[in-house]
């Protein structure tokens, strides 16, 4: 089978608007992850090597290569989104006509479940990151492409509220709590200030244009 | 050439993330909003043709061909800004020796500029929209997938978000200010509520979790 991320966007867009319960949110919030994280490589290349910002150079240079990864883990998270919500499914699935059967099915459906909020959660960590790489962009870039920073902030910006979303869900069917609230409390903590840091972002960027 | 729709989403972002100056932050304002539009389609998918969601039916097979409409728009945008950052970048290689190779360069300027603003204005519009249709999925749409509509609304207003950045860039360089301060107030009134809009939305979509 062709892994999303090789398939067109328009069959991206596709098979996201049909009934199928996959790719979902949680890709599409991978995709705009790591659409935030192409845009501040963007502004790397466009301004590494160009004698003008030789002053920034070296601090683009080593942005870029954060950048670049970023965009690599965000990537592999439209398929690992839908693996661990396929994997949640099979447990579902699971029969449940014995106690013993139901017990086997309620511990893998918990077990499945703490990976489905540990892969969102995950996500969400490498957008805040995609934001404050975007900030570095914004402040240091090319002023001739500075947009693009400002759409990274936006973009990282949606995908981290998106992502935070399939926590929310997950971790709200969780029975183990201590590991539910640990998980909520770091998504928090991700979350906190993310509003006002796109926002700066974004206003740093007005202000050059 | 092949066109940015049919194009894998690994080598959109590899191309976004290059230093060729397309595509970028336009083309990934209209990605996101395609992906809002899609993301309110999956909703109305999964809600249609479910005997437990009778009674909002009409409401999303309505909502569903809107959203719809809005995705292939959304989607040919992603060319759109490409082919008119193309002109435009065409219009500034004119020779510029005479006076009068002058004043037909600087008008062809001019007149390019003006459609690099209303392309992404065009583009705002289809992304406004799509925040608005994101709440009609959050608030009827079968709650079993709700969280999709909130990923709908936060792509849909980032996308706006973004696509305004462009319309900013090319309004500044307009000589036409009655054209650019037109153009700029439709914008305004696009952006206006919108962040209020796509918080409510998202809040919405948390309480039904």
């Amino acid at each position: 089978m062709t892994e999303i991320k090789d398939k067109s966007l328009e069959t991206f867009f596709t098979e996201l608007a049909s009934k199928a319960p996959t790719p979902g949110g949680g890709s599409a919030a991978a995709v705009m992850g790591a659409q935030s994280a192409a845009l501040t490589s963007m502004v790397c290349n466009l301004t590494i090597g160009k004698p003008k910002f030789a002053e920034v150079e070296a601090d683009m240079q080593a942005l870029l290569e954060k950048s670049e990864a970023l965009r690599v883990k965000l990537t592999d998270m439209i398929k690992a989104d839908v693996d661990v919500f396929n994997r949640l499914m099979a447990t579902y699935g699971l029969p449940k006509e014995t106690d013993e059967q139901k017990a086997v099915r309620s511990a893998a459906i918990q077990e499945a479940l703490k990976e489905a909020t540990e892969v969102p959660l995950t996500c969400a960590l490498a957008c805040r990151e995609a934001i404050d790489l975007s900030r570095l962009a914004a402040e240091k870039g090319n002023p001739g492409v500075i947009s693009d920073a400002g759409v990274a902030a936006m973009a990282g910006y949606g995908a981290l509220k998106s992502a935070a979303l399939n926590v929310y869900i997950n971790a709200g069917s969780l029975k183990d709590r201590d590991f539910a609230e640990a998980k909520l409390a770091a998504l928090e903590s991700l979350l906190q200030g993310s509003e006002v840091a796109a926002e700066e972002i974004y206003r740093i960027v007005k202000t050059k244009l």
